[in-house]
């Protein structure tokens, strides 16, 4: 059953489904469609108006959470088991698939398109117009950035393909393509075109290993991450499948990789 | 009309201009003054007291835009046009020109002067006592310090001339002086004089090239900015004089520029 | 005398102390303790519900200040003198000392333990499980992470001992221990045994120096930090004590740093 503050403040024209639970001092604007066993938090505000927007509603797909002094805009589109923490922001036009997890203090500045199983950590700074595939992780303070001669008009905007790893305070520089499963390490500064599988390290962006070759000695983990983290998605036939399938092409690539 | 939410709390000795519109759970304090046709939206403090503070209002120039949870403290000045992206610090002491646009989760810390038509984007952290000229464009995590032997009571905080530009990750180091249109690469460390139109990269922050080097290949748009992008701002004799003067300014010094 | 705002919502499960302030729209969950003369400010949660958490209370010592839109989540308990910045959050599991500072926008991922009299600036991000001493002094941008091969289930949190400072934008790498007094210049990696005293700078985290050649030569201040900045504690024989202890282990190992 559905349960709404009497402190939240919900449209009329908001079309909610079953067991929507919106919580204290929350706001429900018109252009919003929530699926069922969805969870607003409180102070949220779902459906925030755009100056910018066609108009169209944001979507937030069943079994969703999102948590306290989070703000999403109207005109994006997500998928099932959307998870927040608390003061994130999403601008208009964001596609996303199922299951996005994103942490505290982050900014998905809109016109992006999300794939499905990605988990951003907190303070993830995504710019507009990102394209970002499935099963990425983005680590916290990491920056995907879009203006190549800022401040100017000419709209670069990254790619991030499925299973990449961007590490904690990294920058994605404008245009940058990172590849199937790379791994771009902690501070360092992504650009061009990074190949499937490759370790990117420092502020000149190289290649310095494939990311088979990262293991953490004392747990004997080993990357691709697909070998050892796993656990954390539905042990479904599909999502098997798809994993393994993404560990098969890091790997193949490893033969071609040219180490800087 | 002005419009204020039955939700919003607002002192009765706060004084409001004409058409203001004060959102959902917004709270107005005591010391505040607001011009004609400003919109404060929802979950926002305006006039949030200070300690330190001598106790004059904020005032919050004509035409302003506040976004939802944002933080305003009293004794601070802000020229018309002003707007804030949503969960924003302003603490008290700010003097701030015309039309400055700070984007979402920026903490200006304080007795701070900024310029008009500056443009803070998202994660912008200006340190105590940063004196910041017009134009000045600041992107994503930078950080403006200011203690030269923390934590010490050594207050040596930044000054960023007119046209200067910042890119994301930047670090402006204590005492630093960012002259007129220079550009400080993403993720470098700015300190001591930066010459007017010097591009500045990396660590230790070298001066690598003019501005003018800077171009955009798939554009061909060049540095400084003012040739490519002063259409977002107010297409008038003054911004155009004040725009042309200081890329006259910038290029100037390009012959005398020391590249190391 | 308590005061409490008609708009709070304030569970009659918590336990509150004497002269407690709660300002508008906060929210005191159930499983609460708060100790005499503490303000809550507006729009804040406290005690917020953990999925984690063995449902033991949070418990805020007494004389502390939360600041407007801070989330501190259930079982995690708070020394005296406890003093938020705005947007914060502080996640269950967390145990402090005396008299924690917290910056805007911070955010303590939970499971951590914080000894006395710490100092956390804007933006701090203390990754789950990290230990921290007594005076440390953490500055803007940090992360302190805990994954040394991200994402995987190998933890590795970061011990900070007494009097460390970790300067703008550091990253602890996942398992570094920086020793007593220790100082990580900005935007510097930090990783594996950080010696006492030890000055760390760059990509690489060498030791480039002791801290007492840390001098700021306009104002005659000369690092350790104890000699010129103890000013911001309280002036008692104990603090004293201890600080002056503090300052002779890292002088005393002096000798014995190698620089690299």
């Amino acid at each position: 059953m559905s349960e709404f503050s009497k402190t939240s403040i919900i449209s009329s024209k908001a079309i909610l489904g079953k067991n929507v639970v919106i919580g204290d001092y929350a706001k429900i604007f018109d252009n919003v469609v929530i699926g069922d066993n969805v969870q607003i938090d409180d102070y949220c505000q779902i459906g925030h108006p755009s100056i910018l927007s066609d108009k169209k509603p944001v979507i937030i797909g069943s079994n969703s959470h999102i948590r306290s002094f989070s703000i999403i805009y109207e005109n994006s589109e997500f998928g099932p088991a959307l998870e927040t923490g608390h003061h994130v922001v999403i601008r208009e036009g964001t596609m996303v698939g199922e299951n996005l997890r994103v942490g505290n203090f982050s900014d998905i500045e809109g016109d992006c398109v999300i794939g499905d199983y990605c988990r951003f950590h907190g303070y993830s700074h995504i710019g507009k117009g990102a394209e970002i595939g499935h099963f990425v992780w983005i680590f916290s303070l990491v920056t995907a950035t879009n203006d190549p001669l800022p401040p100017s008009n000419a709209q670069a905007p990254v790619k991030i393909k499925d299973g990449a790893v961007v590490c904690v305070g990294a920058t994605l520089m404008p245009g940058s393509i990172v590849g199937t499963g790379a791994f771009i390490s902690a501070g360092a500064q992504a650009r061009g075109d990074v190949p499937a599988g490759a370790v990117i390290a420092g502020e000149d962006g190289k290649v310095v290993n494939h990311v088979s070759r990262l293991i953490d000695f004392n747990s004997g983990q080993r990357h691709p991450w697909m070998n050892h983290y796993r656990h954390v998605y539905p042990n479904t036939e599909e999502i098997t499948n798809r994993l393994d399938s993404l560990l098969n092409e890091i790997m193949i690539n490893k033969m071609n990789l040219k180490i800087n």
